[in-house]
């Protein structure tokens, strides 16, 4: 497993790479749902390529960049379990040099949910991705749908940026046994907290069985969803939405593809986690 | 000469042509100005392709859009004499489908000169030419010195992009006799007007002047300039800019290498100009 620091040596060892190259970006720290995006991507692959990079650019000024879990050393070893060929894992600065000012940028899509409550967010994950895919040049990407708002944008960003050569693929959310989705964030987690965080999958399993019963008021699930967080006391309820799959436009009435999402606070941390009605 | 109008046909038949590929990017309406960056890149590749495209989005709404110059059959028959290989011309629809909303955008170094006077401009610049790199993926691309602003845009954002395998060129405004930069644009000057117009290099080679003559004060060139061109009656200064000619920062005090820029509208034609003092 190669460890690549700079751009140039990345671009350069991209080119000795046997393809079809599969690529995962993270933010390091990782669990088993980054581990099965590798697995995966190494099983439909020659080469798989995974970046870690704590991107500064996506988190707001009131965010926990500084205190982003990180671990480098753990991450290495549990990519090397995997069969990882290259570890692409920048400094700040060789990303962003002093005078950086090229963004990208999607409209309404990134105004809802996730973006609503964090205005600059996907315009940092849309930039460093950019870059990130033109420095590896993946012939497929591999994003897990915990994050479906930004598997969605990312998905729309290459899509419209013409980036043809490149399959944006995502693949299903890894959980814990008892539900709870994987997380970097869950570290934060204290142990009360770590059990009451359950209420999230629960909530979403509530809403799946009651569109199965004939259920298709999303006010109506909305409420009972809610009910049934706010019976756990450690839980915040930041939002719960029911939207349009692909527009992320909120539904009265439930149609599909429908996705069912919400972000829960146990004290400063925020847990996110949806499912999609198809 | 191969003429293309969508996207799918454009991907397959890059992947045909000799590399290097060389790529001018325009807006249509040929003049010698753009046949000399054919040229030159046909001289430094071994195939050139050229894409015709007005792009609606660096268009604001009070501008020329609708009845910016265009004549396909002329651009055609001027890009044969000069050995192009392929013409993409893409239909707007096949460029911006419906909904679509992914944006390329610089900060500071757009918000001046032109862009202060046409604020959505570059984003439509920068978004159309990232989309046309990732479907004509050229070694090479050309752009004229004329469009200064333009030039240092593409070249910033193509570097902090990171679309390192690409080497964006500018090369120097081609003039009429009288020293008038060509421009498609022109066309719409009366013959008083485009008599007038010579007015804009003259006022350059006068700033160029006066630096040789150790001038260094940036305000008195600008004030000389402004005097000279006031005497042509039908010259309306838009601006004129005496600036740092990589970061577009105003200068007070004259250093190398220095943008001298213009902008002066006659009737509702506005006409660019500019030299760099080095």
């Amino acid at each position: 497993m190669r460890i690549i620091e700079s751009i140039a040596d990345m671009k350069k060892f991209r080119l000795k790479l046997p393809e079809p190259v599969g690529f995962v970006p993270t933010m390091g720290y990782l669990h088993e749902g980054h581990l099965a995006l590798v697995r995966h991507a190494k099983s439909e692959n020659k080469s798989v390529v995974v970046s870690i990079f704590v991107n500064p650019t996506q988190f707001g000024p009131q965010e926990d960049f500084g205190k982003y879990p990180r671990d480098p050393q753990r991450d290495l070893a549990m990519l090397e379990t995997v069969k990882t060929d290259a570890v692409f894992m920048p400094p700040v600065e060789e990303m962003y040099p002093p005078g950086y000012d090229t963004w990208v940028e999607l409209g309404k899509i990134t105004h809802r949910l996730e973006g609503a409550a964090r205005p600059t967010h996907f315009r940092g994950v849309t930039t460093v991705v950019t870059k990130l895919f033109n420095i590896v040049q993946p012939n497929r990407a591999y994003f897990g749908q915990k994050d479906a708002q930004q598997a969605l944008v990312l998905t729309k960003m290459a899509r419209e940026l013409n980036m043809d050569d490149l399959e944006v693929i995502t693949l299903p959310t890894v959980r814990e046994p008892d539900g709870l989705a994987m997380s970097s964030r869950n570290i934060y987690l204290s142990p009360a907290e770590r059990k009451g965080a359950t209420v999230l999958y629960q909530s979403l399993r509530l809403a799946e069985q009651l569109y199965q019963n004939g259920e298709r008021d999303a006010r109506k699930v909305h409420q009972q969803m809610l009910d049934l967080i706010q019976k756990e006391p450690l839980a915040q309820v930041d939002y719960i939405s029911i939207a349009n799959a692909e527009t992320l436009d909120e539904l009265d009435t439930i149609k599909l593809p429908a996705l069912v999402s919400l972000v829960v606070k146990f004290g400063r941390t925020r847990l996110l986690d949806n499912i999609v009605l198809r």
